[in-house]
């Protein structure tokens, strides 16, 4: 028999110290997926998590992969075939915390510190996304503790290499297909709009992103003997991406916005009335001035307009003083986030035409894919989203906005792709979270709503409210 | 009594292998003037030096520098007033020998190897600077050994830090301005044209070196949350450097060939007899197609035009696999080549405004100056170089050429700033001498022709001949 509402709410404030508590077990393990010394940690915190599932009933393994295992669990539910079936998916992997320098606490020692919205969680992953994934973990625990059970079927994926472009998950669905049929995917690893505003993201651009290896003489020259003569990989890298965008910071690669929609003008107004303040935004970051494309409004450059940033440059002589050389190669790492109706493999293309266009005889560039993932928008008007509207509507007093994201979260793709399954985005991270960076924080406020609205999700699909 | 040619040139034959056992002695001492641990086989470099120099009559000491000692020796030559005053300089220190595993014999015990001229010397060390400071103390040391005397006042300054860019000479020449005096300077540490070719170098570009510190957000972003709308300095760093030069290789920077003057046709129509094979010189090294400026020819654009060459990039996520970082910096080391003319002040100001006038808002360039030397012109029909190039006339039986460096020898603008005196650039290397590099080496017979020039050198200008 399910919970009532007000006691299973009641009973998450009441434990709330607990599940804070059990979360500061999970940040202590130092599950950094890129650094290959921390594949022990990566392993102790998917059996952590194993573990905490089994206690709730769930059939839980740990699962390997070519790299860091994935957790897998199933759970029946309360054994009526009308309630709907969820996939749950997170990761337990975090980012290096390099520079450890800058953060005021160790990054794997989480610390409840004072913050203007009250207490909030300090340490790596404390929000991306060990923190978030215990919103709806806490919420499924909640119910059982109550109930002795949860009000829906239930299966979770929560994997180990998020953070290093999850090369082993495509495969893993691909092999587990039938395993990992559901209805929906629940998804908390995006935010809130602000603290007190909840959020649905129901678009997501994609990302193309490569390596471009340029090479020139066949080694090392002397910048005086050769200088006027030789072809210098580094200059002409640098004319490439300097050419990558137009006066208007309109990309200039060959067919690039083939399928790049307009905003609808409901979108348009919608996105308006957020309200969003692009001075303060940038102002955050010492910025003042937009550099993107002209003539967008804010909103729209962030979420529904495709970008190129060159994420890494690496060439010649880079020590302390002058060494006076001409290199024989020039690297580059370079991303285009897409919009959907981009395709990244004509975007790839794009690129390759664009290099070819400018490359003299004597130079090579070598594209390496690291990453193809389309734009992606979610059905804003389904099911999950209005149930997940309420319950956030219900938690935080306002409606919830459908907002967009910059970011990818190449899982929703790949969900889609291989198990047919939309995603719900429902996350209760922060703009100043600090992801990726020193001093990653999660907001205890963010921690205990989004365990409450995880709860109210969970028993207003169990009654078939929704 | 100055000795007679013949007997000069005959008693530099009859003892050249000693002359080459005593060079040998010097190449063994690793004089690495890079790596602090050889700072004592510097030293003992440099008192070998002295040690042969006061053999010959000279007042020869080693002296204190704030880094690598000087040897600096004094000869009143034979007592006559009408003698001129020579400023011999050369450099004792080498170059680190790494990558020790590509030489065929160790770098510092210098062998005698057979090669397509006849036997080669092969050390760290043998043409870079070692074995051309040879020559002239070779062709000093047949004259002391037949006339007791050498037929001219000379001065000799040596440093240690050549190789290492000099740091403490300048400093030196402005401490002992007056010891210093005479009435030009002579350097062996240029090359030839060929081996049956003796030259002159008569040109040397100069050299403006730069590391560009280009700043933008206030830290790392990531490139979902913030593509679009934040300043990307790798994208703008690219840009800025994709600039510098138009279409036809001519460089941006306001103000930048003021004073380059177009070459005369007499020294056109010299370098274009010399015949220089751009196609087999671009060859050696995978290139096919000249890629500096257009309309210019091979040599001009390698001796009498200036560049921008970018000389490393470096900034955002260079490891393996992806990051999407909008870094908060980008770098670069820039050099510009300079000829005659050119003023390396003006050149940096250029630098300036050409950033100044692209940079956006949020973006701050720092320009930090890591060398600034103009390029040089040696007056070619001076005493100096006529009798020079009548002695190396003789001496090979071919005029001799007057070419151009397209690298710099910062001393000869020091030498010219400081102590007021033109240096007449002789040299006996070779393109192939493997210089910097493993396995350098020096031909024997471009040892034995340059003790026989520098000796012929001497008896005219000690004969007034000249």
């Amino acid at each position: 028999m399910p919970a009532s509402l007000d006691a299973l709410l009641a009973h998450i404030d009441a434990t709330l110290d607990a599940s804070r508590a059990r979360l500061f077990d999970w940040l202590r393990i130092p599950s950094v997926s890129a650094q290959p010394a921390h594949a022990p940690d990566c392993r102790r915190a998917a059996e952590w998590l194993r573990g905490e599932l089994a206690a709730l009933g769930f059939r839980a393994e740990v699962r390997p992969t070519a790299g860091h295992p994935c957790v897998v669990a199933h759970h029946d539910g309360p054994g009526r075939a009308d309630v709907p079936h969820l996939l749950y998916y997170g990761h337990y992997d975090v980012q290096p915390p390099e520079p450890l320098e800058l953060w005021t606490t160790p990054p794997f020692e989480p610390a409840l510190v004072d913050g203007p919205h009250g207490p909030r969680i300090r340490a790596r992953g404390a929000v991306d996304d060990k923190g978030q994934v215990m919103t709806w973990l806490e919420a499924l625990r909640a119910h059982h503790a109550l109930a002795g059970t949860i009000p829906v079927r239930a299966t979770i994926l929560v994997e180990g290499e998020e953070e290093v472009g999850s090369p082993n998950l495509d495969p893993f669905l691909e092999r587990h297909r039938d395993e990992l049929r559901a209805d929906v995917a629940v998804i908390s690893d995006t935010g809130m709009w602000d603290i007190a505003t909840p959020a649905i993201t129901t678009r997501l651009r994609g990302l193309v992103y490569v390596q471009i290896d340029l090479r020139g003489p066949a080694r090392d020259l002397h910048s005086g003997l050769y200088g006027g003569s030789a072809l210098n990989p580094l200059n002409l890298l640098a004319r490439l991406l300097g050419e990558l965008k137009d006066e208007d910071g309109r990309i200039r690669l060959p067919g690039f916005y083939d399928g790049v929609a307009e905003l609808s003008p409901e979108q348009r107004r919608e996105w308006e009335a957020l309200g969003f303040d692009e001075a303060a935004f940038l102002g955050k970051v010492g910025l003042s001035v937009p550099a993107g494309e002209r003539g967008r409004a804010p909103l729209e450059r962030l979420w529904a307009r495709p970008t190129a940033d060159v994420n890494g440059l690496w060439g010649g002589y880079t020590g302390p003083g002058a060494k006076t050389v001409i290199p024989a190669e020039a690297h580059a790492k370079l991303s285009f986030r897409l919009v959907p109706g981009q395709d990244p493999q004509r975007v790839l293309a794009g690129l390759r035409a664009f290099l070819d266009a400018r490359l003299p005889a004597d130079a090579k560039a070598e594209i390496r894919v690291l990453g193809a993932s389309p734009g992606i928008e979610v059905p804003a008007e389904s099911r999950w989203v209005r149930a997940a509207s309420a319950a956030l509507a219900e938690e935080f007093g306002r409606p919830a906005v459908r907002i967009g994201s910059g970011g990818s979260i190449p899982v929703v793709e790949s969900l889609r792709r291989i198990l047919g399954l939309d995603s719900l985005l429902m996350g209760f991270g922060l703009d100043d979270d600090q992801v990726h960076s020193p001093n990653e924080k999660f907001e205890l406020a963010c921690l205990r709503r989004g365990i409450r609205s995880h709860a109210r999700l969970l028993a207003a699909l169990g009654a078939g409210a929704a």
